[in-house]
């Protein structure tokens, strides 16, 4: 299979009737694409990696869920600012041996995710490699003014997650004990390999002017937490008797995930005091939960349920540290 | 050194009034760049490769060479659609070995690329990993229906270069077989370490609807070609007399090098013959040049000197086809 034959089959799901409802107005087969989003708007521009054995394994992770994390990775950052997705590049290396069936299931995952998010596909970049190496951009839009920034948390504010915490990480141990097929109906499982952007939540906490800082949890809380408030110059404490922990594992090591577990793709918000009464217990069916404030300082702390202060040190995912 | 720091040395160049005035209205540090072209101009999106031991080698090529490099190649399409670069995206993955004095060299020609392309800094995504991975995402932008798209070309257009054939993979050769630092004097050597878009030209010719379609010459003549032809569902043929080839070669290796050399990163581009009085021999110091006509039909033909006309195969570089 040479390059253009990838190239076909990548781009045989683009419908020209999406893509220009997406705004992408050049999709796939030229030099670049050409995209505008709706009058009067902005655009929000990131990128996200998924490679095999640092993001994903190769004979662990079905195809198809490669194809929808990789795009949900990316849009998550989109929900993080409370934008809309519109369209995204894919930029993908495969081995020959990969460009079979392999590729058949992961555009498979990928083209659901993009039904899924409203996020069409508009161009990318291809080549071989023995190690398969994914990067996706992805191009939302949002009104000028309203994007949730991680600048605007002030002492204070009311520390919001979404979701459960600690969800995905558990569900990659249980992925590693498992040999053969995944099954589907694991939620666990599903929250590993099929993870949601929180865009409905992100849009309406942008459209409503009810954040006063917002990011996504990639990489666990205590490195996300602290990303947040190293933007906004504040310090904060988190109450680990509000933390929406996992069930079905003993406290310590629910603590534990919930504190440093990462891939969750919920979203962390902060929320000025006058504004709590509108943050509801349930948004859409999704659990929201306050779990701390914002203090003056730097310090970033814990409060253990036996009352005892501690501070809390990054312990999710960083590459460079390990 | 920690992702927070390497995201710092990356960070470091960004100028808040140089960011502003590319329509970037947040950049790195958040979870994803706002963007804005000037008004009523559509956005350009592309992206682009660069791997170790597929585009560069981390022993042969200069790391400030790397960086120039990863940001020219994308910044290329920009030119090809007749656009004007605005922001970029980098996605790097980093050996723990590279974030010191190897990623100061790479920043610098990144940033060099970055000042002479007016393309600034908007984000992007780092992570470890034992090879040099490099992604590179440009916005760019150009007034509605103005893009040279590589569909328009027909049947009896003049087909188009600009500057020379085969210089960039001639470089190489000669990067191979230098030992230690290389020369920055010589010339070839320069066009495979640091190529130039040809912005001024793209943007000219989009400005003055003067070309039906358009590529840049990134995989080697024959297949470009091969590409723009297949766009715009016609043949072409290329007479080898006409071709802009190095002297320095024999002439068969002279032509198999203009033929199928890859990276020159020179405009291919097509014209109606009632406007082809308006292409003149330079634009600004660049040789402009008459290959070939487009035919009616599929075959893409050579012309050789000797008058003997045979098909043209791809013979450049396909990731694909190895």
């Amino acid at each position: 299979m040479n390059e253009e034959q990838v190239l076909k089959r990548i781009a045989s799901g683009a419908k020209a009737a999406r893509l220009s409802a997406a705004g992408v107005h050049l999709g796939i087969g030229d030099d670049a694409a050409l995209f505008a989003p709706r009058a009067g708007r902005e655009t929000i521009l990131t990128c996200d990696w998924s490679l095999e054995g640092t993001h994903f394994l190769r004979d662990k992770h079905p195809a198809d869920a490669v194809g929808w994390k990789s795009l949900a990775r990316a849009v998550s950052d989109v929900a993080a600012m409370g934008g809309t997705p519109r369209c995204y590049l894919l930029s993908l290396a495969l081995p020959a041996s990969h460009t079979g069936w392999w590729l058949g299931e992961f555009l498979r995952g990928l083209r659901r995710a993009s039904r899924a998010f409203r996020c069409e596909l508009a161009g990318g970049d291809t080549t071989r490699r023995d190690e398969i190496l994914i990067n996706i951009m992805v191009a939302g839009e949002i009104a000028p003014g309203q994007a949730l920034r991680r600048t605007g948390a002030r002492a204070g504010d009311l520390i919001y997650v979404s979701g459960r915490l600690g969800e995905a990480d558990r569900g990659w141990e249980r992925l590693q004990k498992t040999r053969g097929r995944v099954r589907a109906d694991d939620r666990l499982l599903r929250k590993h390999l099929y993870p949601e952007p929180r865009l409905a939540l992100g849009e309406w906490l942008a459209k409503n002017g009810l954040a006063t800082a917002a990011i996504d949890l990639s990489d666990g809380l205590s490195i996300d937490l602290m990303r947040l408030c190293a933007a906004s110059s504040v310090g904060a404490r988190v109450e680990v008797a509000s933390l929406p922990m996992l069930r079905d594992v003993d406290r310590e090591k629910a603590v534990k995930l919930a504190l440093h577990g990462g891939d969750d793709y919920e979203l962390l918000f902060a929320v000025a005091p006058r504004k709590a009464q509108h943050i509801p217990k349930r948004f859409r069916g999704l659990q929201l939960t306050q779990i701390g404030r914002i203090l003056r300082g730097k310090k970033i702390e814990v409060r253990a349920e036996n009352g005892s202060v501690y501070r809390l040190r990054p312990g999710g995912w960083d590459p460079f540290r390990k």
